[in-house]
């Protein structure tokens, strides 16, 4: 399928079957997340990928008892950096330095440049920051999903606080920022499965200068 | 092309050739980027497809002076929503309402809903919030442009209080987020063409539970 295709494919999901996906279609979805730019390549986020059954009942009720939690087969939880820190910045051009044998130093004036841009922001922009680089991803995941005909539904309807508890993200550095719920439709007992799929039209969205 | 096989050609191209991308591809483009999901529908953020060489001349210095902005074909400027207001969110569902022929009121718990929620956030919060959604968009127009084989940069390095001012955007309730550079590679003069994509391993960029 295209993209334009898999896109008219797919809609928000609100209830789902429980059928299992295979999990060569996850790694898909995961590595197409993995492949997703992000801002100076810094990645700066983790996705949990959560199909223990037990588990998804006790996120069910912080995500406002959404049926999707729990009928779905894996839930992606992409949790951002509290933090962009000059450590996790260097790890970060080791690893492009080793990968790209290039010489140890070859890098330092934009590292460094990078760092002190950060250093200027409080930490809680660095945490947006962090953010919405995670839904780059996010949007990636949502097409590679369609594409391999898993229906996604995309849920910022929760509790961070209460889901970072439950998960220890805090004491990872992370913070949980959106959701996709991942599984079939139940298109029977799923209203929104027919309806038309409404977007802003094109000339009002789309600024041609 | 797949959408693993997308992520893999393309990469952030730092040099452009400055050959026109086909109106055809760029509507797609756009096109992908309007049925990306957000947040409710409300797709809080408004597109600017730049093509006129005079306007990307002007954009070049308060991006760092990246060439690419002036040897692409197309700048997509991703602008968020500056607030996210009582009357933008009934503007939304009355088309919802419209094109699919529901009740007028039918939607009035979830929408009162939606603003109650909104209106328990700081105006910087609800901008926040709009500007995530623009990267969901930002995510699916990247994949849509490698599968026509356009290449896209990713930029956020720029000035945006200044492209604001330059495009007029706070007086149209928007404030800059991100670009898009589309055009095609200049591979002879982009020492990035050639190198190895790094990314964080997945065992370490995910966590199955």
């Amino acid at each position: 399928m295209s993209v334009l295709e898999s896109l008219n494919w797919r809609y928000a999901t609100k209830r789902m079957t429980g059928e299992k996906v295979p999990q060569q279609k996850i790694e898909s979805i995961l590595e197409a997340a993995r492949l997703a730019p992000t801002s100076s390549g810094l990645q700066p986020f983790t996705i949990l990928s959560i199909s223990d059954r037990e588990l998804l009942g006790k996120i069910r009720p912080i995500a406002h008892n959404q049926p999707q939690i729990t009928e779905a087969s894996h839930l992606l939880v992409f949790a951002a950096w509290d933090d962009v820190t000059p450590e996790k910045i260097d790890k970060v051009f080791e690893q492009i330095i080793r990968e790209r044998k290039l010489p140890a130093d070859s890098l330092d004036n934009y590292k460094n440049s990078l760092k002190a841009r950060f250093g200027s922001l409080s930490r809680e922009e660095r945490y947006q920051s962090a953010a919405r680089q995670a839904y780059i991803a996010f949007g990636v995941a949502i097409v590679a999903a369609a594409e391999q005909k898993v229906d996604a539904t995309p849920m910022e309807g929760f509790k961070p606080a209460e889901l970072d508890e439950l998960l220890g993200l805090r004491e990872k550095g992370l913070r949980s920022v959106t959701l996709l719920a991942l599984g079939y439709r139940d298109a029977a007992n799923d209203a929104l499965a027919s309806q038309k799929k409404v977007r802003r039209p094109i000339g009002e969205l789309v600024i041609e200068l």
